[in-house]
């Protein structure tokens, strides 16, 4: 057999631990898979003495990542220290430029920092491995630079956030307010004290960043998204969407158009019978569409220690499974050099259909004021619902699904309902996704 | 660069000729993904001389497919000429016996001789890659061999027959019977002439057991499958499952018992809530459960030439990225040779819910009687539902639904009720399968 494969683990929080206790509890089969065992010879962590409740055996500590990176006898370094800077970004960039192979599961590095390590880990002949960065435990990166050879990927689309799944999905279950869901989710510990991260869609945006790379073949751009979070999703969208025979979704969107790449990161109104309208809870998704492939949807755990240890190990095996002389892909499909500039689509000229409720004053002439301004920007209505509002006399909601149009069209619209003076509170805008 | 990768296609059917194009279409994608050009040098079919608006360029034509397969000059040979034994047999045996990789798409012939193959081919140390051969598009295969590293599979189920899908997703659509719908199924070219092996549940057995060997380390035992195809699926059950949350797919499912490895397949009752519900028409879908992982799901098309030949094009790429000496893991995820003995549960064993739809006639105590025999088998019941027969005022439908029980209890309470002599037409019985 071949001799073991030696790795250095930084950052022993959940994923670390679990990893620790998976790499023991599975030793045996893992050295079957691999031809060789896995071991764990090194570790660091920022506090030496904490009880993590695993047994580190004779690996020996490193309180710098950085010098673990560097130490002799090590083949793979790991880190899950997260932080897209500091001692993840050093630590990653030692191991790679002195020759090591890297598995991580930090998006927010390879988010900034990715095509640049891309480039090291190329140049020196190594591993960049980091399934776990994307949709944790769902094989998508793996999926998209090895099952999808040779095809043109034309959309992919996800939720990416387990947050905001599980927050959505009891809004709707339980008909409750997006304060009073998120305030339980963060007492379960579904959400951080500081949830602001993920409801905004900046978590989201990290791992759409990597997919857009990875689909279209250019340079990661996590600034160039469009972010709009969940938190000014009402009831009132909950139950419009459903009987309308939507589902809102937080979905992060990658697609090319005639202008360039679109990325956004946006609530999103799903089919009510599509596949990814069913993904509940902390559950992730992710839909790829391609030419000759057709479209793939993986769902799967998005997070928690055991699957996201589980992708990391997996990464770990592909290691142990190759040897010297190997020339895996590249780190995101394309050589990093080749790696083509990121052309942003103008938010604009997205083009989709829309869902629009207003809140207007219940007098006359008002829906006819509506229907001119949608008129006027040649924007047609697949359907159209008005209702009292159930807390005002005086007010009454309308709700306008769109045909296919363009954010501009629908923008100028909007603009111009506001200026007409009939609504009495902020329109809500919901864009609309087809899915299968 | 490194040299060129040479394949030799036997079989130039729909797959074979959308391969070609394929690789002819995207052959700078994937030479630059690959790191080398794929060259298509040998290529055999039955006839010579048929127009398959393709170009094959400079490849060598063979009328026999083992010379191609052991042709100078091939490093690996793809085989797309489909049937378990015959030349596609003779000819993969060929090309793993003279040292090279094999690519095959070929379920049949897997299920019925793959660790024989595997054996050849660890041996010879070559790879046998068949991503194609189970849910076409859907990267299964990669995913269980590679993704799940030291995951301990508990079940594995799927949607993987387009057809039966096809079927009972018009049939619940449109309330259309079963043989209305398999007729327009065969105008449209989604239901083969004689279609008893994919209605009757044969082509998802086929892709079931090689799924199960992966699952479990155990060898591939296809007639060890417990099987029920679709062909008594009728509009009766289709509402009723409905009423009762339930949508009908016909799944293949894998799982470990205590008393061994339970296969089977047969028309199944999901929750209508779940995501592997909402896969409609001719797509597929199939479910793990690991331990560590938790349940992945990956859905998408399951056959069709461009979506087949583009897993087919994938596992030639893992190919030409590989170099010699790279060890890829085992071909059915374990040494062929520590692959375990199958061991079969028996299906009176299997525990589940169950649903039995009876036909009864409509007099005293025959209500009675069916719930008698349902506790004398200690079967708890979650709902009940009583209909009047449209069709005749003199019979009555009597819907269970059980809570857990075994097929052994559920046979034996529904013999006694025939044997009480209260049923005018057979008892319908499906089973109900958890799914997320």
């Amino acid at each position: 057999m071949a001799e073991a494969l030696r790795i250095g683990i930084a950052g022993l929080g959940t994923v670390g631990a679990s990893m620790v206790r998976m790499l023991q509890d599975k030793a045996a089969e893992l050295t079957r898979q691999c031809g060789r065992e896995i071991a764990v010879v090194g570790v660091s962590a920022r506090e030496r003495n904490r009880d993590r409740g695993i047994d580190l055996g004779n690996a020996q500590w490193f309180d710098d990542p950085v010098a673990l990176a560097r130490a002799d006898g090590i083949d793979v370094f790991v880190e899950l220290i997260g932080g897209e800077d500091g001692p993840a970004l050093s630590s990653v960039k030692a191991a790679l430029e002195t020759g090591r192979h890297v598995v991580t599961a930090n998006k927010a590095l390879l988010s900034r920092h990715g095509v640049h390590l891309a480039t090291i880990a190329e140049k020196k002949g190594v591993l960049l491995n980091y399934e776990a960065a994307v949709a944790g435990g769902i094989p998508i990166i793996k999926t998209m630079r090895e099952a999808m050879a040779g095809n043109s990927v034309t959309r992919v689309f996800g939720i990416m956030n387990g947050t905001c799944n599980y927050i959505l999905t009891r809004m709707e279950a339980e008909g409750i307010s997006f304060e009073d869901c998120l305030k339980d989710a963060q007492l379960l510990g579904y959400a951080e004290a500081d949830p602001t991260f993920d409801i905004e869609g900046h978590d989201t945006a990290h791992k759409l960043s990597i997919l857009t790379s990875l689909a279209f073949g250019c340079r990661i751009s996590a600034d160039d998204i469009y972010l709009e979070g969940i938190s000014n999703i009402t009831q009132a969208d909950i139950r419009a969407a459903a009987e309308l025979g939507y589902r809102i979704k937080l979905l992060g969107v990658a697609q090319k158009t005639e202008s360039g790449i679109e990325q956004r990161v946006h609530p999103t109104m799903v089919p009510i019978g599509s596949v990814i309208a069913q993904v509940h809870g902390v559950t992730n998704a992710v839909a790829v569409e391609t030419d000759y492939l057709g479209e793939l949807l993986l769902t799967g755990p998005g997070a928690g220690g055991n699957a996201t240890a589980s992708a990391v190990i997996g990464d770990v095996a592909d290691i142990a499974k190759s040897r010297p002389g190997f020339q895996h892909g590249p780190v995101f499909g394309w050589p990093a050099k080749q790696l083509l500039p990121y052309r942003r689509a103008r938010m604009r000229s997205h083009e989709g259909g829309y869902f629009i409720r207003l809140t207007v004053h219940d007098r006359a002439g008002v829906f006819a004021a509506i229907a001119k301004r949608m008129a006027d920007n040649d924007i047609s209505l697949e359907s159209i619902v008005q209702h009292g509002d159930a807390t005002e006399d005086a007010h009454k909601t309308v709700i306008l699904v769109t045909h296919e149009t363009t954010e501009a069209a629908v923008r100028k619209a909007v603009d111009g309902i506001v200026k007409d003076g009939h609504l009495v509170d902020k329109a809500q805008v919901i864009r609309i996704e087809r899915a299968a």
